[in-house]
């Protein structure tokens, strides 16, 4: 049965990106490479720069996961320290990333209703020095709020700080621009905003920044300057890539100029949010996060206070009407999440908000 | 264009396991879980082994060389030693991965066109004792050869050894068997003789050895028990999967089981490879290995010495025509690799050996 995914990813993508991977590909063939090479210079397009400006784009294999493991374990050296600001489950992962590397790290947390606030993030960059780089997820899909990663980015290059930006659930849907926000490395992946399907990472950095990561990579697969040169040297991934990933990849990039670029999508995106929000709200069900700082990617609502309402099978329900959503991460509150991201236009949203009426009535439930 | 890929993977599939791919699938969601769950079982069946004789089965993200660096950073504590056997370029990659990690090891070499002797290997463990793990691999595609994994893992068992096999681009297309090679992990990936789209690895592990590898892992994204762990606590992988390759890898699965399962196929290679054999002999070129140790997945061909043969141009032509052939990896001479696996028949490898004599011609070169 087909379903919409109301996901922050793997998510809903369109019939013709899919119907690329209707073809087989040799690896190393040129049809191939010269679609990793137009990727490459699309991505970084996308963030406002390029080659010229001395930046670099790299496909990593595998989950978001393995592209923030890629750079956070091949930029950090044993000399250095990183801080990492902490307002959900990414951020606590890119602690676990820095432990089981035994990078030096300090770790910056802020409750998961908050972001990470500039100022006190000043005030510890003031009392604690020696941090040669600073980590923070971009759209925290814990929860769904919008970190400030401009002002963030001022701190750094004002303290000689290198910059790593979580951008996964955000690039492709939020405008950014890599240079004025000061970022050297900036991580999403395939299956999120640019809708693709998942199977693959990337970073986008700095150049001066990843040729310092020569030779200090603590793993064979996720060094990121050694899977950018095999990238470089002939075009050819180190490693058997996810061929019909990358060529769905490159038909959803084209979907996105086609659409209008980011600005357009990030329109759309919200033109959902604002639906769901109205129609959720109408309905009585309450919002984690305080409107000012919840982005536009994914909305975390917390569950009705009724006993009789029972998230597995409120899921279920959906789930059999074509309605994919997500169960809530939060640690200490019981929420769902729905995302806007996707192949998912407001009269999906529509149709989604009354299947939720429909299957809170079923189930008696009152909020 | 549609073209017949004769490599080591990504290989030719079938369009009803590429079809799979064309329904956008939540990871979380039933209808995905229970995909996962079945790849997992039918694997162990493949490999004839199940859950109830003690294995288990773990797919990790990425490519093979993925799934090696995982189960040899997972597997190897800091106060083990492994032993690698090498024979070419994927013996050297597991040399690179202990490397990087730090994990103490000898590599025992061995000449690209020999074997890893088990004489050799006896020989070897009896002067040097302390080994806790020992890896080879099977089908040794920088040429061709297949190794005696069996004889090796009665020496393993002997001297009370864990034993990893790299079986990427064997497993499905060559009978074997976990128990009787005393195998404690067998790597493959999804792109190889299952003839499933790529995108990720699995290992197929002894649970008491898998389970010893509980807080051991020298990774986040490649903890081989904590992936494991994470499937089998709710199905769920703890990163977003590739969720299009998997469920494509379960159809490929069902193909597999349709064609009469690994033995029927394996004889569909072995008839590929005895018509390109004769065709290429026929034909004038020579074969880099003696044919008491050519596998029947790759085969690697020396260049012709007529200075008018150019590997690019030759590979170019057969490419515009519809064949994808492999570049050579051997480290002392030149040669190309032809693969007999994949969605490859008879009948195909009888138009690729009517396009290679038409090249030929075309260009002058004589054999």
């Amino acid at each position: 049965m087909k379903k919409l995914l109301f996901t922050p990813g793997p998510l809903s993508t369109s019939d013709t990106v899919k119907q690329q991977m209707l073809v087989d590909v040799g690896s190393r063939d040129s049809e191939f490479i010269h679609a990793v090479k137009d990727i490459q210079s699309e991505l970084l397009r996308l963030a406002g720069v390029s080659k010229q400006d001395g930046y670099e784009s790299v496909l990593i294999q595998g989950s978001g996961t393995f592209g923030i493991e890629s750079v956070i374990s091949s930029a950090v050296p044993g000399s250095g320290r990183l801080l990492i600001l902490s307002n959900g489950a990414y951020g606590e992962r890119m602690v676990k990333i820095a432990e089981v590397h035994r990078i030096p790290f300090d770790v910056l947390r802020f409750d998961e209703d908050q972001v990470t606030s500039p100022d006190n993030v000043m005030s510890y960059l003031e009392a604690n020095t020696g941090f040669t780089h600073l980590a923070c997820v971009h759209s925290e899909t814990t929860t769904g709020l919008i970190n400030p990663i401009k002002e963030i980015g001022a701190l750094c290059i004002q303290h000689h700080i290198q910059y790593i930006v979580d951008a996964m659930s955000s690039f492709g849907g939020v405008t950014m621009d890599l240079k004025s926000s000061f970022i050297d490395y900036l991580v999403s992946s395939s299956n999120k905003c640019i809708e693709g399907v998942p199977g693959f990472s990337f970073a986008l950095c700095r150049k001066s920044s990843l040729d310092a990561c020569k030779g200090q990579a603590r793993t064979l697969t996720l060094d990121l300057y050694a899977q950018w040169l095999g990238l470089e040297t002939n075009g050819q991934f180190r490693f058997t890539p996810p061929t019909l990933s990358i060529m769905a990849f490159r038909q959803a990039i084209m979907e996105l100029e086609a659409e209008g670029g980011i600005g357009a999508r990030e329109k759309r995106y919200k033109q959902n949010k604002n639906m769901l929000d109205a129609g959720m709200k109408e309905m009585g069900f309450q919002f984690y996060l305080i409107p000012e700082i919840q982005g536009h990617i994914i909305t975390s609502f917390l569950y009705p206070d009724d006993p009789l309402f029972n998230f597995e099978r409120f899921y279920k329900k959906l789930s059999e009407r074509g309605f994919v959503i997500y169960p809530g991460k939060l640690s200490k509150r019981d929420a769902f999440r729905i995302g806007n991201i996707g192949q998912i236009f407001p009269e999906d949203i529509a149709r989604l908000l009354i299947a939720i009426k429909e299957v809170l009535a079923e189930d008696g439930v009152t909020i």
